[in-house]
Order: structure tokens, then sequence, then C-alpha cells
């Protein structure tokens, strides 16, 4: 069956292993992308999403912007798509994020490039596997800043008997600072219409220690996470390859945690409507993986509620969102009493949205 | 497995129940929604809509179009999408629609928002239920009116002890008249091309009581439907959450009803190709519910010919087209010797098209 | 079940027989259609593409190019779609590709047509089918030709009686000339970033015979192949339609062939990310049909290296690309020795890219 006797070669991309990393390496990822209205129609179309600002022209004009600024976690995805043949190719698993701080928004039209540098590194004990901590950039075709965050992932040895370095553990912060905060709406002296966005409930009317049960469920397709994993140029193979995936334990493909993500943030519209966006990325763990055919609910609590410097229009909620796999969330699911996640929980999402003052 | 002892509040929308409606009471629903090419790609992707008109811009502006439109049926939907949290989240079934009149064209760039009045109350005799009058008023950024129409749906009460009103039922008219239809075409003076429109039919070549077997079939993925109604930011659960519905009578997840209307509109390209757009919605009933696997087909009746006031290059077809599950239309599949609804039949549409008349 | 007694008409496209056609006749298809970033933001999607000059607007600008232009084989599947319900909605089978020139680049807002030529007849002994040449043209809303090919298909006959002429068999091309191909690029004197791009290897690195493993599997799903196949307003009953399909022998909707090649195209990256665009496509066999939850995998070998009149920064590789089903390409698979294509083998395309050249 095979072709006969001409040349063989590699010019296919096999990505990287933990000894190809070192400290300091910066990595210029391919691909750069424009995104248009069709990936925020299609991104509409993945998720169902409802939040005004990113929704209506009309309604992100009402709040001081020129035009209608794209979803932050369309933008997240897409720079994050771009590490993947670099970094986690030969990823066990995607393990955290920490300070992930959105920069100007991204409009249609706009194109986006990433950037890496590896900032961290811990060889396992295995011997097999370590943990690379790389700082990835998202920028504009301006050269300016969309997305700065740091993400680590467990990636596997080419050569098991290779030698690597003593670790490198980067200092995270807990969450993004407010002063880091990027405030792309001025509603100083304009009118909310709290009709049209969804909700009454604005920064004021939340309060720290405070739980939503975000009570809709979504189930996911197999066509649904390709569809958008494809879109964001994402090439983890795990996600598409059923004839491999089948032979693996869990005999079926992954879907993209961020895709996960994207759904709780749709979800969370119900209960935190007027969040106008997600403005940092503080942490995040994939704690089960899903697969076609679950349902995700989600639920949040307020872990912050955070004034910004010099302003009283918008204020800062810092938001734990926990989502399910066909488990409804009126009672909170979270961890059990040993401190691990239950069984159904699949992300713990703690991130940082803006939200509209009362005058 | 819960999270523990911080507080819960409620800030989800649960909905409007039969008690919570009043005549004459208005709302104004949330999510201004900006359309675009992307929303146009998207619609062509799941029905595979042919009608010249709304596919190609230089068709469009053969027609005397500065830029080309959207399908009428896609503004109804986002129109439709914008009531479900505030009429239709408790909603046990969409009963009706009447008097549905499109307004002036949506092109890409356009913001729609949606507000409804209460005009009709019909409390059933079993006393868990009533009927809600809604008339919606779908408007561009501009505050024009895109869409303008009633439907009825059967709604829970919350409370069934709550006392509810005498019925108060609506005057509508079975069709919507000549006189009040929005005619965006003038092709006076124009020639119109049907080699590139695709049939040489014209608005003078149909009688009444004519019918057409539409021929093909078309089937629906759980993918299509769920894309489609989160495209429209349509919310309701019954087309979302598997982890409920297997529970429920069916098993399975409802499609919502508009998504078969478009199908079949696509399908009747195959006989009606030069229905430029459709103008009025006078009427409609969702017979039967649509799965995942099922294979929707169509046939259309034309109930009537309608000159238009004026107008000697378009006519408008009042038209009927009855959609079926698993089951082909070269027999008319309709109703019953008892007046029901046969069993495959899902769709009963009554609604009017404009087609240009020969010269 | 009938709905009774009114008139029955004949307004549906019933397709050409194989005795419909002559040597010389043309055929204007219907429906232009508008390609938009809708379509392109769907074609990423569905495929998961990531040549950088169809992908990044500022790519393209680097290479001389005003706006970011779309893939050529989305334009071949939008031409492709028009012809179907004139030529091949009848057919048996689609038999091959030849002489597919890439005109002037397509860019959004322009608008597609399509025209065909009958080139070729050919009664089969059966007297049953007969193979059908034509000649078909894409133009853009100038008239300006974006695609000119040549497809050959077996089309039933409508009446086995009917008498037909005697075979008219075209004179086709091995493969365009260098001379024929349209260069949209001008490198000269730029800097063709190779990072961003996402390869290092360039039209200079390809030596003839060499043979890459594109290594990755994509597994296509019912809806994935109806959304594309929908998208190019390809009507192929065969594609969309469970209800009639699980009579048929495979029991199953077949995939439309063009959905392979993208995904073919799409995986070539790894290993041929450079190849800036399809220009020509020299020829093409589905050798084998697929069906969702079929894994595609690909791998090409250089047929040629082709020096473009007059040009040093731009060469032309011809490229045989071969994908399979459930069938990872590290062995090559393609004929056994009997000649035949292996059983999972499903495309043998044959075409050419545009490649920058070392400076």
């Amino acid at each position: 069956m095979s072709a006969g006797k001409s040349a063989r070669t590699t010019k296919t991309v096999s990505g990287n292993y933990f000894e190809d990393f070192a400290i300091g390496q910066e990595l210029v990822h391919a691909t750069p992308r424009t995104l248009s209205d069709g990936d925020v129609a299609l991104y509409t179309a993945l998720y169902g999403t409802r939040f005004a600002v990113t929704s209506g022209a009309s309604f992100a004009q009402s709040l001081g912007m020129d035009r209608m600024p794209m979803d932050s976690l369309l933008v997240f995805h897409v720079v994050f798509g771009k590490t993947v043949p670099d970094i986690s190719l030969n990823a066990v698993a995607n393990l955290g994020y920490a300070a992930g701080r959105f920069g100007v928004p991204v409009y249609a039209g706009d194109t986006l490039q990433t950037t890496s540098k590896v900032i961290g590194l811990k060889p396992n004990k295995d011997g097999k596997t370590g943990v690379v901590y790389v700082n990835s950039i998202g920028t504009n075709q301006g050269g300016v800043v969309v997305l700065d965050y740091v993400r680590w992932v467990m990636v596997r040895k080419g050569d098991v008997d290779a030698v690597v370095a003593d670790a490198v553990i980067p200092d995270l912060p807990g969450a993004v600072a407010a002063e880091n905060l990027t405030i792309p709406y001025d509603l100083t002296g304009r009118d909310y219409d709290t009709a049209l966005a969804g909700s009454p409930y604005l920064w004021d009317d939340y309060e720290v220690g405070e739980r939503i049960d975000h009570v809709d469920g979504m189930t996911i397709e197999e066509s649904d996470h390709m569809l958008a994993t494809r879109l964001y140029q994402n090439t983890a193979k795990v996600h598409f390859n059923q004839h491999v995936q089948q032979g693996d334990r869990f005999g079926r493909r992954l879907i993209y945690g961020g895709h996960i993500i994207s759904l709780a943030r749709a979800l969370s519209f119900n209960g935190l409507a007027n969040g106008l966006c997600v403005a940092a990325i503080n942490g995040g763990t994939h704690c089960n993986p899903t697969f076609a055919g679950n349902t995700v609910y989600a639920w949040s609590e307020v872990l912050d509620r955070v004034e910004l410097p010099g302003r009283s229009d918008v204020g800062a909620l810092r938001i734990r969102t926990v989502a399910t796999k066909d488990l409804a969330c009126a009672d909170f699911p979270y961890k059990g009493e040993d401190g691990r996640y239950a069984p159904g929980v699949v992300l713990d999402f703690d991130y940082t949205v803006l939200m509209p003052r009362r005058a």
C-alpha cells in the first residue's frame, strides 16, 4: 500500500519537548489572524453570549466606544491558539493561568499575533515530564498589547535521559491589581440602560461572598467544540482526532478547556449581565475533562468588589465561576471535604469583570 | 460537595408567569444585536438558502437596492429571540403568529432591538396555564420598524392560586392586507435576470390553488439547530439542555420552531425561486415537534395572488408552506379527515412573498 | 393524509440528464454569491486553516496585497456549487478535474457567478449513463475570471432509450503550464517572515519526489460537512438527506468531495506552510467515499518544482496530496500492486501552489 521509493523528509512541526525550553527563551508564534464580524457571529452562535456591549454596536457607542469591541475571551482564545504548536503540542495537561491582563479592545479588522517568553521550568520527579511557564503577549497590527498572561503546562520530555536544569518557578500574583486593569469604558455622565443590558443589578448591588446559580445548562456537541477550536487555530490533537483518541484512556476527543470558559461566561449572563468584559484572568483550573454530550452548568461567587483608581463610573468584581458537567448548580458544587474538586466540577475560573456603578 | 457558608442571592432571571402579565403592559427586551456579514454567512451555512437578492450584492443592486438586504427570516429570528427571556421562558407551547409585517430591510451593520406590548390574556380552564398575546416590534438603530408581529404562547402560572382577570382576546387579521406590505424593491424599467435568479416562473405564472412539492430534504443535527438558536440569542431551555430534556416526555432537545420555518423557506427555492422576500407572516402553527435526526421536507400551496396598489413591477403571493419530518411531500401531506394535522406534519406556515411580474 | 383536489404543477428543478446535454451548450448558473468576512471565518472554523496570507491582513499586506485574499479553495467550492443544479443533480459520480486555473484573487465583498460550457460527452456502454465534460468559469462582479476549470461527471440518462451522439472527448492538459498561472504576489524586495508564516522551508528547500506526512488527523461530523456544503450553496442531495440515504447502498450521507480537498489542504500546512495559495488544479480523483465519523489524514509528494517566467521571488510546486480515512500516513498509503487505490485512500489531488523563493 506504500507509494514506493521516493525520498522521505521531515518538514512537519513536531513541537517542543521539555528539554527544548530554556529560561528567557523567546518564541514568535505563527499565523497572524485578522478577526472580523464573521468571528463575532460565530462566537455568538457557539455560545449564545448576550452581553450588550459586545452584541450591539449602538449599546457600545452609548458607553463612549467608537465601535463595538469583541468579547475578551474570543481574544484570549485566538492569542492562546497561536502558542499551541510551539508550547503545548506535546503537553500532558494545561495546568494553570495567572496574571492575565487584557489591553486595548479588539475590533473587527484587527490582526493579532502572539509571542511568548519562557519564565519558569520545573522538571517533574518522574523524569518524563516537566512544567513550562510561559508569559504570552498578544498584540494587534499596531503592536499594541491586547492580552498579556502567564500559563503553565506539563510537557513531555522527548528524551527521558535528557539532562535538564534545576527548577525555576516564577513569582505570580494571586490576582491582577486594580491599577493594572485596562478600563476601555468611560460612563461618566452617560446613561447606562439596564433594561437593554438585561439586568438592574450594578456593581454596588453585589456583595463579597455572594453566590449566584446561573441556572441554565448547555449541552456540547462534537461539531460545536471543534468548530470553536479550529476557529481559534488551536491545533492540539486531542480535540480533533477520534481515530487516535479512541485508543486513549477516555476513548473520546477532549474538549478544549477554553471552550468551557466561554460557555461558563455566556451562562453567567443570567446573574451577571452587567459584567461588561473580562478585564483580567487571575487564575484558572480545568478540574476534569469534558466530552461531547456533557451539559455544562455554572455558578459564580463574588470574591472581591474592587474600586478602580480615580473612577466612580465603573468598578471591578473579582469572580470565581465554577462550571460543572451534567450537574445543576443550585447547591454550588465545588470541592469535597478532602479539598479535591467534586467529580462533576470541570472549571474553577478566577477572573475580574468591569461593571457600571450607580451614579 | 457544596461550597459552604457564604450568602446566596437571586439575581438570575426566572422569567414571567401568566399572572405577571397585564393588558397594555410594555416590555423593553434586552440585548441590542448588531447583524453583520457574519450572520449572513452563518444563515447560508445553516439553511443553504439561495434566493439571489439576499445572496448576491450585485443582484440586489440590479433591483435598485444600494446594498444587499438580509433574509427577512433572519430578522424575524433575532427580533423574536429577544422576547424569549421575558415572554416565553416559562412557556408550554408557542401557539401562533399573526399580523407580521416586515418594515425596512435590514443591512449588515444594523442594530436591532425589540419591545413588546401585551394585547391579550386568556386563562385556561385547567387553572395552571394561560395564553399571552404579545405584539412585538423590532426596530433598527434609527428606531425604524423592521418587523411588527403578534404571537401567542401558552405560559405556566407561577402560583396556581393567583387570581387572574377575565379573558381579553385581540382581534387579529386573517392575512396582512396588500396595502400594509412594505415593498423595498422597484423593478420598474429594470431587467430581472431569471437565469441568475434560478427560475423562469414569475408572479404571473402562479395560480391560486397551485401546489408545489419542493422535493429536497434536509436532515437536522443537534449542532445545526443549536448554532442557529444561539445565533438568534434565543434562550429557551428546551433547545439546549439534554441533561434536563432526557427526563422530559420526548427525552430529547426540541428544535426551535423558527429553525423549521427557515429550512422550509430555503427548500421552497426549488419551485418559488423568485420569491424575493417574506413580506408578511399571516399565521403559523408548529404542528408537531422536530428533533435532531429528522429530515425536513416541504411543499407549498398558492393561497392568493395579490396585486400591489399602484405597482405593475412586483406582485405578492400568499403562500402556505407545509413542512414535514421524514415524510416526502409528493402527496402533499397535511391534515387527516378529522381535521387534525397528519403526524409527520411539523409546520403550517402562511406568509406572503413578493415576486417580480412580467413586463 | 393528502390535501385534496387543487392543482399540481411542476415548477421544481429536476436537473439535466445525459441526453439533455449537447456539445457547445452554454449554461448560466443561478444565484450570484457575495463572499464576505463571514465566509472567511466559517472557512477557518470548518478546516482550521492557518496559511498566513489568507489569515492575517497585515501578512497579506507585507506581500504587497492591498487586502487579504480569500483561500482559493473557498472560491473553488462556491464556483463549483453553482454548477450542481444544472450539471450534476443527476450525477452518479464526480470523476475528475483538469486545467483549473485561478484568476484574480477574491476579496470580501466580491460577488461570484458561474457559467459552464459543455466540451465533451461520452455515452457509457451500459446505455444508462454517460460522461459530461464541462468547462466552468467563475467571475467576479467586474466580470473578471477568478477560476476556470474542467470537470467531468457521470450522469444518468433520463430516458434510457434516448438516442445520443458519438463520444467527443476533450483534449486536456496533464498540468497547468507555468505561463498560465496567475501570480497575485510580488515579493521582490520584501522580507518574507517565515516565523509568522510557520515554517522556514521555502521553494528552494523542496525536492521533486520528496514526500511529507502531514501527521495530523481531523474527524468529520455530519454538521461540519453539511454546514460547509450549504455555505457553498451546493445542492447535491446525497450530502443532506439521511431519510433517503439510509436506503442507499452506504446507508449514510456522502461527504462532498471538496470538503475533503479543503481538509487535506489545511492539514498540509504542517509541512507546506509557505504554500501561499493553490494557483492551479491539475487533476483530482475522489477515490473512495467519506462519511461522518471518519478521521482524515493526508500526505503529499512534490511532483515538480517549477520556475515562473521572469520571477525570482516566487516559484511553483506541483503537489500531489493524498488524503486517507482512519489511516495514518506515515507509510504514504496510495495504490496497491494492482494499480488501484488502497481502500483507505479517499483523495488523490494534483495541484500547484505558489511559494516564496530564497532571496
